[in-house]
């Protein structure tokens, strides 16, 4: 087998993620590897820190990325926070939601699950009845943005929901973080975990985390150990601690916290109240285009994510012919349904560095041109001019 | 707070890891990112599982990078061999082996010591002697290269010896891989995890695995479901399985693994066994020039690691003093003790780039001008030429 250096594609990602890495993180991720216990590299952790802090809005001490995918945060809230017995209320309204159930029940603690429709933001009156039938409930887990359906739920409902039902929250925030409006301090979240390949616009492998002191007072208080020794925060906190000394627990992905700490600095150069708007307009600017060109979508105006466009495939075309037509005539990359929406809607994401006027006029065109293939015409030219306007 | 882009200093890393990232590999991360289901990344996917083969010397189905660190490597191997109640033996002669037994208990096992002397390989005999006296064990566990102490065990003799008391052998190959002999399928491995930033001088953040089919069976056997989601090997097989449809499970880390495939290709170009072979020359030459200034190895001869070197501090050397020496003046980054070690001794890594001729002749000038700046004269000049004369 004759292997040779991989030489990637430039596409263009308007998927559910990752989305497009700007130069600069790229160019992040290239700077010389220096040791994970190096001085300099302790500082690199502390802006990290103090920059998800922002990030989060949060003051938290207990803020940082988890050395790996947004899956490993997931499981990193419910392994520390859950042990044997234990009770928790899962609203699931998508992908995200039941894989939230599959984490309670290897921690070898009890889900009860709050089923909604998919597609629909989870219902407050829904989740405060289940509350109330299990007071012995220890955790609410919630998905903020709902990344198999483009569905925005309100977070702080939820979280306030929790509280008054004497449970710690734990909160999917892997495609809202840098997105939509996000305040895990005003909100009183508890475990909150997100992922870097979203809004964050930085390549995927890590998971920033955050963690309040009620969260870490029963992480304390457990009677059993973490039955994770990778995700222990008992020992990830020894060695992400403030300043100084630090413990050493695993080796640090020392250059993908380079473009991290590239992804975050750029977050804060823009602003996030500045990203939240970007995310909206371009949102605005696109369901214009997607509406001329006829097409429908799956959540009712008002609980869309701006960042994650699901649509129906309209009538006639074929799914996987048009994706990759998409990819291979324009290099553009959206994304397939996931689980009940698998073959009948478009996950269009328009994340971070993605949200941008060019993408939206690409996607528009390139997607008129698909439909042209497969014999169906639309007005691309009508569609752009929604755009524009709506600009 | 003002943070602004992280500027990386350009080290010199002769400690146990990261070690020197080639500009090929740090170029390689640099590359657009692509959609974790983009044809052309399944594509990478499969290269990288055929050359992690290679490097592994294994025709192991089941081969392939688990997406964090090394911890999560060991602990991806022992979630997915032991249930509750299960009994595993572990040798413990370092950090390593003590981790493993840290990793047994919070799967609800139980571990069984074999307690070895620090700085010595694991005794085939008393491992022997434990087996026997535990023939309900199903795991015998321990570490090829122990990167605490520079000492290499006989992973041979013992998986040999797991395989005669019919257990399965977890081996922990993170620093062996790619600088030493490691023949997993001639020596009958069953679970063997590794890490990127060692002799393969990747960037750190991945941990190849591969599983036998004695231990594909093992897990596909369990009663209980594998305590990780994130690291069940049912699920990631399912992602990283052969060609064609693959299940979503989590993100992959696309950069990181641009990275890795390129270190696996620069591995392959040169050979494995010239590999090891310049690991075993440079360590001569560096052990040269180490004993020419005084210094002693912890480990005895025959048994050390090419790629570890444990070395005492000597005498009237402070330990921090000298390292803050190295890194403000030379930009060398060398390794602190561990555990019992700390303080005691130093840990000097040759591993994969790390592992060249201006390395070594840029240690042996600082190191003489570490102890010169503490009072201590030695002959630089003499290391020098037991260096060359080595070569």
């Amino acid at each position: 087998m004759q292997i040779s250096s991989f030489v990637a594609p430039q596409r263009v990602l308007m998927g559910p993620g990752p989305s497009d890495v700007p130069q600069r993180i790229l160019d992040a991720l290239a700077r010389p590897t220096i040791g994970h216990l190096d001085p300099r590299f302790i500082e690199l952790m502390d802006e990290i820190k103090a920059l998800l802090k922002y990030a989060f809005q949060t003051e938290n001490a207990l803020t940082l990325p988890v050395s790996a995918p947004g899956s490993a945060g997931m499981e990193a809230c419910f392994a520390n926070l859950l042990e044997p017995g234990d009770k928790a209320v899962v609203a699931v309204n998508g992908v995200f939601g039941k894989r939230m159930i599959e984490n309670v029940q290897r921690c070898g603690a009890t889900a009860v699950a709050v089923d909604q429709p998919w597609g629909e933001p989870v219902d407050p009156a829904a989740v405060e009845q289940v509350l109330a039938a299990h007071p012995d409930a220890k955790v609410l887990a919630f998905v903020h943005a709902e990344t198999s359906t483009g569905a925005l739920s309100d977070a702080e409902t939820l979280c306030a929901l929790a509280k008054r039902h004497n449970c710690l929250s734990i909160v999917d925030t892997v495609t809202s973080l840098g997105g939509v409006p996000l305040y895990v301090d005003r909100w009183k979240a508890d475990a909150v975990y997100s992922g870097t390949q979203k809004c964050l616009s930085c390549t995927p492998g890590l998971s920033p985390v955050t963690f309040s002191d009620a969260a870490v007072a029963a992480i304390k208080a457990r009677k059993t150990p973490v039955q994770s020794w990778f995700l222990d925060m008992n020992l990830i906190l020894g060695y992400w601690g403030q300043g100084g000394k630090r413990a050493y627990h695993h080796t640090a992905p020392v250059n993908a916290l380079y473009g991290l700490h590239e992804a975050l600095v750029a977050l804060k150069e823009e602003g996030l109240e500045n990203a939240w708007l970007r995310h909206a307009s371009m949102h605005q600017a696109l369901a214009a285009g997607l509406e001329a060109l006829g097409m429908r979508f799956v959540v009712k105006a008002g609980a869309r994510l701006p960042q994650l466009n699901s649509v129906y495939i309209p009538e006639g075309v074929d799914d996987a012919q048009a994706r990759a037509f998409l990819l291979s005539k324009y290099n553009l990359e959206i994304g397939a349904g996931l689980g009940d929406f698998a073959g009948k809607v478009w996950r269009i994401g328009l994340m971070g560095h993605s949200a941008r006027r060019e993408n939206i006029e690409l996607l528009i065109n390139a997607l008129a041109d698909a439909f042209a293939e497969q014999g169906k015409t639309v007005d691309a030219q009508a569609a752009l001019a929604a755009v524009a306007g709506s600009l």
